[in-house]
């Protein structure tokens, strides 16, 4: 007996389910207590997942379908990273009682928008609970064993070679949380960010290591540079700024070179990619990408000496204002 | 540079990351873009997600240990009831910063909890975002090709058999919500129920399908009904009150009839096991669940009546005040 008008839980997994096609490789989907996918013979598995929060990664502004493709997004970037390759996802909402999330047409537009995103991903199971909102995102990819790129790996003199381009997205945010216009192009890679699935899979037998970038390049460079250092090696970079890869929306916004390579450094949201990039691969990888239709440039290389240095096009050394982002504190680090 | 006191995610993933052992299925581990784990040869993956939130699934005064243990519990659960085994975990936290969740203390609590319930399961990743709390929860098992049991296949005839005792957490539940102090043992069932991993699996090869008991026993026992039927054949079920398995702490409280058979009908959070067997092998069924260590009863059967019959001990037809629960509407359903 179903005596108010609110949707039941039963009501919203089927308006998930229909959005959902059958495939081989997924004996039981959607509907029982588990899902049972059929792996690929002599693969590893590659597994990830992610959240997005309300006013930290969108806000109440944003489409139900631009929601659902930046959560299919941020976790087919972390896969992407590793050289993987997608295959199965589940969703675990937590969406809040008589709000507009937990309808059939806010579900049905999320998931269009969360499953436009990859076509090789079929969505096979997930979880609906009342609270505040919280979207999760597992998804489970695929990789020959011993094929999947880490962060380790870099060595010094490595190129640093990033995918598309660097900033767009911070931008975008700076310029809403400053109510000024938002360019169409910015907004779009803020709210409907690509994913670097294919390059990822072709910069597999060329890189050292790669590290998609989400908390902004310094950041993830730190990562990558920390992950590929010990003790009798510690590794450090250089970047040439003038070689930061910047969108035509964002060079039109003529804005000083200081602020924007502080966007492109620490902005973050970018779910670009960066490898570093044995010398003698470098031309090897940038056919490769070309042949996957990604953008690529060389922005620096990997040092000897264990600091990141910044260098201006007349060979200065440049201080950002800050390193990148840290969910639990507001302070640089 | 770290200018605050509060922990980084960083400072937060590494007490997560300590108290996880290496593992051969493993290749790559927490710290990367993604985890990369190397599944048995021939088998098929079985995956659910689960999230809890603070004031519906626990609340502020749980220790994080209780919390942890929840958690790997629940999923855990739905995994028993396709009869699959447990390997691989991720977590997916968001913890709202600043408070006592946010802390290397808390993780550790928290995460020992969460470990200390299947000693087969491995943390291999997982996530960390601030925000209002959520504890999503990724688990993965393995089963072999068409050996998953699902809500479908129970038919006409079937005894109804579940494991343990029905209503412990709920009444603890209501207890604490009236301020009346509450049994010991209640108390665990609520806070550390025990998944039935091994009876799930030792079930498998006795019974036509199998659901865990989350929801209470009348919606769990509806929805393997809904799956099992189709239109030419709709199933119902006979249920005998008397025979519903209740604990000695249940027991010692002596609760009027009507009042414990709606805990033990509709209370939810049991996390034992229903299952649809043939008649012919419930013998059999109930002397594996034993050498599993596991208490079993039958507490009805399977009908070609479409509604589900609650008789009491004298024969006489029983109306429960509500069949379960759904996170969307707290009107009956």
């Amino acid at each position: 007996m179903n005596t108010g008008s609110a949707p039941s839980e039963f009501d919203l997994i089927r308006s998930i389910a229909r959005h959902v096609k059958a495939s081989d490789a997924v004996p039981i989907g959607i509907g029982d207590d588990a899902a049972v996918i059929s792996p690929t013979p002599h693969q590893h598995l590659v597994t990830t997942t992610d959240s997005l929060v309300l006013d930290r990664h969108f806000t109440s502004d944003w489409r139900a379908k631009d929601i659902g493709h930046l959560a299919m997004a941020v976790n087919l970037s972390d896969l992407a990273a590793m050289a993987a390759y997608p295959r199965w996802a589940l969703l675990n909402l937590t969406l809040p009682k008589n709000s507009s999330y937990a309808t059939q047409a806010w579900l049905d537009d999320f998931v269009q928008g969360f499953l436009s995103v990859d076509d090789g991903v079929t969505l096979v199971g997930g979880n609906l609970s009342e609270g505040p909102l919280n979207i999760g995102v597992v998804l489970i990819g695929e990789v020959a064993p011993g094929q999947a790129i880490t962060r380790r790996g870099a060595s010094v003199g490595d190129a640093l070679v990033v995918t598309g381009s660097l900033g767009d997205a911070a931008t975008a945010l700076r310029l809403a949380l400053d109510n000024k216009p938002v360019h169409q192009a910015l907004q779009a890679r803020l709210r409907r960010p690509t994913p670097r699935v294919l390059a990822g899979q072709h910069a597999a037998k060329h890189v050292h290591a790669m590290i998609d970038i989400s908390d902004g390049l310094l950041a993830d460079l730190s990562h990558l540079l920390d992950a590929s250092s010990d003790t009798r090696t510690p590794l450090g970079a250089q970047i040439q700024l003038d070689a930061l890869p910047t969108s035509e929306a964002l060079q039109t916004l003529h804005l000083p070179d200081a602020d924007r390579w502080n966007l492109q450094l620490s902005g973050g949201n970018d779910y670009e990619l960066l490898m570093s990039v044995p010398p003698s691969k470098v031309d090897a990888l940038l056919d490769d990408l070309q042949s996957a239709r990604t953008p690529a440039s060389v922005i620096g290389q990997v040092t000897a000496e264990p600091t990141v240095k910044l260098l201006d096009p007349r060979g200065d050394e440049f201080v950002p204002v800050r390193q990148g982002w840290d969910h639990f504190q507001e302070a640089m680090t």
